[in-house]
């Protein structure tokens, strides 16, 4: 940490700001500069604490963490790609998995449909939301449980591995009983409760960016799930919110290389949230492939204008067929930069 | 709803629009202009499904709907304010209610020494949590049941009544038998699971706006409460997330008249989450008032710098005390404006 | 400034990095952490230039400036407000200035009344743009020099002071002929060439905070002005741009508090362009009183749905009048508050 | 344009506005819904007038434009890609075209180590600022003539077209003469006397996005150049402020596929600026490959630690040549896109 007082500082303000900080456990280096004193704070304690009660303590101007504030998520805890094996692929190793499906389950025709159609084109997930966030109490909500068996179905059938969303800690074991992968929808990122109560679901998380959420925050959202037991997380950046509003949300497509700088976890890309139209998906899959996303998360319906939701950014199975042809010479490319960055960087 | 067509859409295009329209049981009102045709969509029936549909059917550039997609929240639905009573007092009528405490209960001494202090100086209700939302796992997570219990201490000592969040659709009943308002914090207003469980819960809700929310998407979370059964909900604005750090969060104080034009419900202001800075909370607490909101909510700590969280942007009990006597003219203008207001309005 | 190493850098990249650090001209005060070296910049020297070399420097993780990067604009500079004398008003000082007027100047007729109007509800200058900054090359650009013109026979008419913009520095000698204040608009405030050439335009300069410039921004691009020689600068908060779309700007009011703590200089709040929409102003005008603003800027048109521009924002002479008489009670606790501050703060 | 009435709009504010919108010599169809009245507006005129005029009269609650506010730039006026040939390369055809140089030009010896290694590694076009835009002050403001007359030394030796920036409507002849391509910086892109006498600077304009800019409003101020005669404007997405700070930007890479949707401007992407890091340049410069864009803008510097500006977001000679060689195969499949692009799309 590192404390600014303000330039007018009392010299028994510092003393009370040294006390304090040596009350934590800490060890005080103070520097006079020309214009105010910074204090370094040096030792091992409880930082959120320190930090939160200098920054209340008078004569304080800043005081900011240096440290990363997650752990077991980052690349200092563990400093090669984490591999995670889902229902027999690899995600976040040599494989560049597409998941793709429906927003929602709508019935059985509509799930097995595009299962069926997914598979063939490669795809390796399916993706499909029994239980809905929906901004309106008036919309359709998800088939819950029966969407859950709907989405068993379509496994059995085809063999793709599912990813549903989870929306409440109550529904955990529930959920759990029927996904491979539980997927955190970004209006829950910071819903503590369910990402506590996933810690112990014995599923692999797939944890998406919340729309207003800062990278390091969504490395503390993961940080919980691995701090409360369960190591198995797929991070997914999904557009954030600004001004723009000619796409649904912004792609911090630059996200992706960041998160690689700083965690081990798995980092997919949904470009079908991130831009919310239907045209501009297959330009941005390239992208994803190209900057080195682990996969995608893509919506796909064999009749987008007939989905109960989102129909407006989903593929229909033809054009996701012609995407996946065309991102085959990218994803030769991934595969020669992956396995030439297998040997140990400098 | 008014659906736009691309430029250059083919008759086929225009007339599969149609019957879509149609088919969802409204009427169509064609308009040729000078480059593309508009339909107006005229009727009663799935707005939401509709649109969504129209969105992703060929040839359509846009599709936006006219009318609010809340109902019981609005002004069209109830034209006067709505008047909540809790525990003996009136929010969002004749008086100005300021809820104060800490950020979490901490302690019994902490949390009876600062509802005597904020009692004292003329708040209303007490604020504090039990269950506290942390970015980080290892932050302090609130005392939980025993903070519920302090909780009810400090009420039948003082009399306030008790606001206090509520984090996980699995504690309603828990925090009910506590709380005098169940707050949601602005982390979880989108938190459908728990927004539905909150329309039986018997308390009004105090729901905050997210971080990164319309004000809009703020009246449909508060739709999904009323919707499920509870009408009592008061809205608070707390700041929302923008590009500047000058202020923990931005105060967005225009929506508090906006939201008075839109909805019947109250509507409060956090100075203290909307800064982030002690020395700021009295000047926005004054333009609070000013502007018509129907109180406050503010964090107030015996002593901030010893606080487990939020010291930064907690008055102590004497920066309490002064600021509610400053206020006290501001108070007074506000009664008179409320009193006029309640001659009707053209 | 301090510079935070990364976890692994080598001891090779740390000398490197205190080498340069003493090219500059500065002293090292390093400090060995759990995780890493962190390094204290002590004296005096070009502190931008220090720091881009070091964030550019390998090993190096941050390197974070704690002086504030504005000079004469700062209270340290100058501890107590600047007042500024304008065509016989001071602001700044114990007075609530209110500048009013429509967008632009459209012709003699409206200007007069205009100004006659505002003058007579007790504005103290007259706004009005001559020169006009329109998103769109098809619309009106305004009177130009026809324009100044005619607000010279306004302020002979009605005593009122002319604040106009100034769109490019080869304009600054014409409109300083007219203007009593120079405005610079949001979408030039780092215009530097404009602001370079306004330091000696010989008037004060009303300097408009750019839709999504920080705090900081704006404080620098005064200290432009002030350095090229105008000590003259009235900052304007006008709202920034965020996600919101309910309003056209979104209001950062808490930036009136704030700049009192950084700087000397007025500010004042144009709630007109905050929100976009007249029946809001009122309400934000009473809330920029009780925050404590040094005046306000706003919109005025005998008839706003004749306006060429702005005129959904745009207040009538009636709507005027009956804000003025509304904020009377306020301005009157500004006053009090104002007399009160006089007395040296602690 | 389609006008919304408020629900309860008044027979007589429904027939003034059908009126006015007449006196704009438009048609009117009126639509009578379940709630309210919606109009649509029909025929040629002043729309923005129109607008602007209906936003501002009673019982108006919306009014919204249909059709683009931009003409010369839009598809609908062209719709194959404008290639623009510039110092005997192409931009916007068959090509992909590097823009790379340092930030600001310093001296002659690294101006000219600059431009023959980028020449060497396969740049066409050399970047470097002689006038800058710089935050403070008290920072370097470039070399002005000098600096653009080792630029001419520099294209002199290597070949390579000139991209530097305009700062000021006053230097444009004086740019003009030593440049290539005009760059209009972030914070200039509204600075409308700047654009407009660009219209006639007889050179191709590089328009950078401003930082808080929509994607509309980009169009308008390439539409600003272009109308007012010259048809040559590339444009250049660098990233736009959000409240990530992760990165200096965030980049909106879906703008580019958005662009090439509305306009048949050629769009390039600026890594450097997007990202303000180095070790992120190559895996977005990847991505902007892949995504479509026409090229790419970036920093290079010989020893970016010594750099004046920029540094830590500049790439060095080497990191450079790395760079190009990794895009090579990213560039074969953009050709092979851009040749099955020619055949006339549906």
């Amino acid at each position: 940490m590192i404390i600014s007082m303000r330039p007018h500082a009392t010299k028994e303000q510092i003393d009370h700001v040294c006390e304090r900080i040596r009350e934590f456990g800490y060890k005080v280096h103070s520097i006079q500069g020309e214009e105010r004193v910074v204090i370094g704070v040096v030792g091992v304690g409880d930082v959120t604490a320190c930090l939160e009660s200098l920054e209340a303590t008078p004569g304080v101007e800043s005081a900011v963490r240096i440290s990363a504030p997650y752990k077991f998520v980052s690349r200092e805890f563990k400093n090669d790609h984490s591999v995670l094996r889902i229902n027999g692929n690899e995600i976040g190793g040599d494989e560049f998995v597409v998941m793709a499906g429906p927003c929602s389950v709508e019935s059985e025709r509509q799930i097995m449909e595009t299962a069926e159609g997914v598979a063939e084109a490669g795809a390796k997930m399916l993706r499909g939301g029994a239980f809905k966030p929906r901004t309106s109490p008036y919309d359709f909500q998800g088939l819950e449980v029966e969407g859950l068996k709907l989405l068993s179905k379509a496994k059995e059938a085809t063999g793709l591995g599912i990813v549903t969303e989870i929306m409440s800690d109550r529904d955990v074991d529930l959920v759990a009983e029927y996904a491979d992968v539980m997927q955190v929808g970004a209006r829950n990122m910071q819903n503590f409760a369910l990402l506590k109560s996933l810690g112990g679901c014995g599923r692999p998380v797939l944890l998406k960016r919340g729309m207003s959420s800062t990278i390091k925050e969504l490395l503390m959202s993961a940080e919980y799930v691995v701090a409360h037991g369960n190591p198995n997380v797929v991070l997914c950046e999904r557009g954030i919110r600004t001004f723009e509003t000619a796409t649904r949300n912004t792609c911090d497509i630059a996200a992706v290389p960041v998160l690689n700088e700083l965690t081990h976890l798995p980092v997919v890309l949904d470009p079908s949230h991130a831009t919310g139209k239907r045209s501009l998906v297959p330009a941005l899959a390239r992208a994803a492939v190209a900057i080195g996303a682990d996969g995608l998360l893509l919506e796909v319906h064999p009749c987008p204008e007939k989905a109960f939701s989102d129909g407006a950014q989903s593929l229909n199975l033809e054009e996701f067929r012609g995407m996946m042809k065309m991102l085959e010479p990218y994803i030769s490319l991934w595969k020669e930069t992956r396995a030439a960055a297998a040997v140990p960087a400098v």
